[in-house]
């Protein structure tokens, strides 16, 4: 008798969840999903526009303006879009083998690091080369930027060694690997909103040292630049809401365990 | 028998959970209330500090660049200090009724009001009082401010209304009290990271408008601006550190319910 109440309630339950699923958080899911990815393309996809409508396109070191232009661009498609998609992952992917997951996000945190070692060494070389030099580091946006890449390079090892290589001793390493999955994800929440705080000064910067008298005069540039900054944020909002959010994480529950 | 069974778990639960508030959760709690005060009060005394020693300190409208000084000091106070204590308050205070911490908390945004209000105020003056008058929100610092504003406005009007006003009739609004109360504590920590990236832009326009030209050098003021923004930047993750930790949440979980 008890052992059949209990799987009347474990029916009943198991179709209360079902049927949430089927209609508010279906919603929630798509609306997350397609809002998250416009914005994550959209927004590499405004840089480059910005960049190429406004600012002349790209170039290496035989012109070192141009070849800043590089720096936001790629540091864009490295800390937000490549990484945002990544982060997202696991919110996305809900029929996928774990192990599927996992490589994907570790393959789409790698891909950010050549963008990001590519964006740094273009804002290090159009500062060098320039006539006068300019010098370096001594912005607020300069140490959020060195602040977000040092996390990000920590996250990565970290991440790389613990959840995958320690993979190869499933079992004694199961304790520790699930007790690191939620400090790897807040780590992982803040470099994504530090990176937006960087791309915020950073576009505040460039918007007062490219157009120093036109800002003001709400000039075109001036407002696809404040536009990319809008959506960035736009991005950080949406993307630690899909992170935390109850209905996105239960459906999922089995791909968070490390 | 089996009511024998509950009891002894129950006790050993709760043996459980006073053992870990003994050590690790009373760690953590303490470096969070010190840290976060430190920050708090910590990045408005920093605020004052630039202000009096390197922009001259305060004055009204006969004096439109002093009077700009206002701006950063009342904003860091309302949207900062007076906010980050008010959404404190419900991991800071254990052992207080409910209904205390949630006036504190009233309270404290109440007093961000008045401070949001007379710094808003302070930047409009000093634009279109000065010779001549500089144009008014066309950077991405003010669009950010503008919406931090607007939700901050929105949180104090529904949690007043919604968590005060509604307790007249307790029993008929319970569920849609407890309902809100997940909503107004995520918008909360949105605007308080909406109002971090203000800063963070605020800051870096503030640096290279009164300092074109020695930021880059190294001066002891462009320090201090950078120092400001990373205390903004630190107590940004720390708050939302706090407000998701399930340590400090569960054992304050009563305050919690509207």
């Amino acid at each position: 008798y008890f052992s059949l109440i209990t799987q009347e309630a474990e029916k009943h339950r198991h179709y209360e969840d079902e049927n949430e699923w089927s209609c508010g958080s279906w919603l929630e899911y798509t609306v997350v999903v397609v809002l998250a990815s416009v914005l994550l393309l959209g927004s590499l996809g405004l840089t480059l526009f910005w960049v190429f409508q406004y600012r002349g396109g790209f170039a290496w070191r035989e012109n070192p303006a141009k070849q800043f232009n590089l720096h936001p661009v790629l540091m864009v498609a490295g800390f937000i879009t490549f990484s945002g998609f990544s982060v997202l992952l696991y919110r996305i992917c809900r029929c996928c083998r774990r192990i599927y997951v996992k490589l994907l996000h570790t393959v789409f945190h790698a891909l950010a690091i050549p963008c990001v070692a590519i964006g740094f060494l273009a804002v290090l070389d159009s500062h060098n080369l320039a006539q006068p030099p300019i010098p370096n580091f001594y912005s607020l946006h300069s140490w959020i930027g060195l602040v977000t890449m040092g996390l990000f390079a920590i996250q990565f090892v970290v991440g790389f060694f613990s959840f995958l290589i320690l993979l190869c001793c499933e079992g004694a390493t199961a304790g520790f690997r699930s007790a690191l999955v939620p400090i790897h994800a807040s780590f992982g929440l803040t470099t994504f909103m530090l990176a937006i705080a960087a791309s915020v000064s950073g576009l505040t910067e460039k918007a007062l040292f490219s157009l120093p008298d036109t800002y003001s005069q709400w000039i075109e540039e001036g407002i696809v630049i404040n536009a990319l900054g809008v959506s960035l944020i736009a991005l950080g909002i949406l993307v630690s809401f899909a992170v935390r959010s109850p209905t996105l994480k239960a459906g999922s529950k089995v791909v968070w365990m490390a």
